[in-house]
């Protein structure tokens, strides 16, 4: 795109008054002949009423703001690897925490909770031997809670299948003794990557105990994601009781289609693999929360978080140090603007998402002890992605009120607002009273990095990462002053 | 992300409807507590009728292909540096032609023109010389048209403006036999980022002749993009007659930023500054057009277009290889879903976009010539990202049935319809009774790669490339069949 004639006749009332009241500068592009179709877009004439002015601000700030994002820089290029447990994870927890005391809030406190404590250990490989390709190394990573296979490893003829049903059919006689190669893709033609995900994640979570079923050695899984790439995509998997515990790894996409174009051409392939992850005894760690104290009902809670561990190959960018820096981002946006909320608003950096959900089940035990009143709970877990609208969780009458909100933000191109949202760390609070909420953000991306060593700061842009923090900003300026 | 209980509660008709009917395999994931809220996101009911399942054929289908993201590859690899003149160009003209001529259309076709050739040349270096922090190399590029300085190059002190009322106010006395650096970034807070751009460009594409007014030897100015990055954003520019020619190169962001901050603790900075591009003699170019005849009414034509030509410094592959990518993409969707239209579809590679739209003149002019009857045209030129909606130009009376479409695009997570679209290759072809139209994309990303050695096929998404393909099938299928 470089530039075009005007093709906006400016006869429309909306036109009209974007073209005279607004932007002199117009009438020059305009006779200078540049662009304007596109300029048009989204500058829906806002509305002058107070809140459409407010709303503006908190736009402009964030999208003018370098502050979240190199706090985000910061926690990507400082503690990578951060799986609850870890180090890093504890230098998360501190840098976080160091944040919100830096911003003179009205109280910045950690919530002590035991976490799993896995290990990927030193050594991970996965090697075949083609007779006709010769020796092929593959792109692998343990799945977390796997046990390893020991230093010497294990050996053993590969058994490609697509799904539980097809592993049943082949029972023990051809599974056992045998390594188990899941393979079944996303389906790359569902729009909605998450039906993708969830179509293929039983794969990963379950796939080494239905394997070992059948007397199984061993599993590698297809990577979750719709992109063909050389990460392996990681994530956690879950062993059943009384059933034997095998390794389970994970395989990049396109190293799963060389493995099955060579399993075609010698189906007595044998696979190698080693790995030496562990399982240690569980540790100490933290939620770590920021509060914005409410000047009418401060025992009334509203909630917005991110989960603050991320899988340890990647720097956890979007999933999730994104949403753990936007929402500090909102209680900047609350102060630096001079809002001062109804309710108390809370930051909270949600610890071990990724395994067993400790810090959520920690922060509704704490609210559940302090008889607190939930009002509203956010959790931004999608990445740093274009936010389109947001999701709720709630009844039919608040619903309503709250999907009316939509036209406040559709000068900033939001305008999916829709029944059921929330995410894994906030929804035990709707038992105290909170709407659950998710940001809805551009989906198609996401599995291009979700749980891989591509998740990386630098995949994350600060328009979209900022966008989506002064939409909860937004939303909660909002529904805090309207009581929704 | 990675899982959570369920937050859906099914109770929704909607929800119902999806629940019960379309996808089995749900039950079996909410049982094993895996994440919901998200995917149902965008997953409305899909109506059953005819048209609804079409469209999510062409969906499905443009989603499942790796076709387009290859030819995609393919020209951004193989004619990187094709602004219009050079043999790269040459080279992306007779890809096109040939990718066409393989898919058996009814007919291929160049449209010869003359355009500008002009050359970068092999030298281009910006130096300051600072008292307190020494010697810099300046990260620039040349400003397309320029002409170069000489081999010598060019010296003089740096003068800051911001504007051209405050290069008035600074006038001869000031600005004679100096370098003028325009400074005003494209601002950031603004949502819409073609409004940023068309704020800043004036710079760009005037700064040069408006800075030889007043006696300036040349001029530096600041990359035309909402990221602070290292890359030169170069484009056109123009002469005006009677003022002298001087050359004009822009600076990356972070250089612009280094270069203010010098120039505080120096005013009296001086830059060197040495290009040799230059403008040769018009050359011979083409138009690249390939058509899939109507059924019913083949003399009116639906033309679906990108412009092939790009900036030198990088692979052109947002700006525009994508469009005509997705343009070609188009009639392969028709005709691998077996989809007869009742209008001549072309798809068309315009030359010559950046530069002097000659192109898109040759189109109109050959339109004019064979007394063309022109129903509707689309220019995707906006880059491969996610698509949003669309903007149509047309009257109120065309216009309202074509904002009724928007139905059929909800589930695919597109409901921005509007009035306003074109693009600067197709507007010509209103005055034949085409409603024009363009795609509406995510726009927070564009100018991170605009006209710069960043806009490489890497940073395309193969899902956004392809939603824009599907949508842009699907939008002529519609219009085409109810005769809109």
């Amino acid at each position: 795109m470089n530039k075009c004639n005007s093709l906006c006749n400016p006869c429309s009332s909306f036109t009209y008054y974007f073209y005279i009241s607004f932007f002199p500068w117009i009438k020059i592009m305009k006779r200078r002949g540049l662009f304007l179709a596109l300029i048009f877009t989204f500058t829906i004439a806002p509305s002058q009423d107070q809140d459409s002015v407010l709303i503006n601000r908190i736009f402009s700030e964030a999208l003018s703001s370098r502050n979240a994002y190199e706090n985000l820089r910061w926690l990507c290029k400082n503690t990578k690897g951060r799986i609850s447990g870890t180090p890093q994870a504890e230098a998360a927890v501190q840098f976080s925490r160091q944040i919100m005391l830096d911003m003179d809030l009205d109280k910045v406190f950690l919530q002590e909770l035991k976490v799993i404590r896995w290990v990927r250990g030193d050594r991970e490989f996965a090697t075949v031997n083609s007779k006709r390709a010769g020796r092929h190394e593959l792109t692998i990573s343990g799945l977390g809670t796997s046990v390893g296979t020991g230093n010497k490893g294990i050996t053993g003829r590969i058994v490609e299948v697509s799904s539980f049903i097809e592993l049943e059919k082949l029972g023990i006689e051809k599974i056992k003794g045998n390594i188990v190669f899941f393979n079944r893709p996303m389906d790359p033609a569902l729009y909605n990557t998450y039906l993708a995900y969830s179509q293929a994640a039983d794969q990963r979570t379950d796939g080494a105990s239905e394997a070992a079923k059948y007397g199984a050695i061993g599993v590698i899984v297809r990577s979750l994601t719709t992109s063909l790439d050389d990460f392996p995509h990681t994530g956690v998997q879950y062993y059943k009781e009384g059933i034997p515990n095998i390794p389970a790894v994970c395989v990049s996409t396109i190293d799963a289609e060389l493995l099955s174009k060579l399993l075609k051409e010698d189906p007595d392939l044998e696979l190698n693999l080693v790995s030496n992850c562990e399982n240690l005894e569980e540790v100490t760690s933290y939620n770590v929360v920021g509060e914005l104290k409410g000047s009418v009902y401060p025992d009334q809670i509203i909630t917005v978080g991110g989960h603050l561990d991320a899988w340890d190959t990647g720097e956890g960018a979007h999933d999730d140090g994104a949403g753990c820096i936007q929402s500090i981002e909102v209680l900047r946006l609350f102060q630096v603007l001079g809002i001062q909320p109804k309710r108390t608003i809370r930051a909270v950096m949600f610890m071990d998402e990724e395994i067993d959900q400790r810090g959520g089940k920690k922060y509704a035990e704490m609210a559940a002890l302090n008889k607190e009143n939930h009002y509203l709970a956010i959790e931004s877990d999608g990445g740093g992605f274009l936010p389109l609208g947001f999701g709720f969780s709630t009844n039919y009458e608040r619903l309503k009120p709250l999907l009316n909100l939509q036209k406040y933000f559709e000068p900033y191109g939001m305008n999916h607002f829709s029944r059921g949202g929330g995410g894994v760390d906030i929804e035990l609070l709707q038992q105290f009273g909170a709407v659950l909420v998710s940001p809805i953000v551009d989906m198609q991306r996401y599995f291009d990095y979700h749980h891989s060593p591509n998740d990386t700061f630098e995949q994350v842009n600060i328009r979209e990462l900022q966008l989506g923090s002064a939409a909860i900003a937004a939303l909660i300026y909002l529904i805090d002053k309207y009581d929704l």
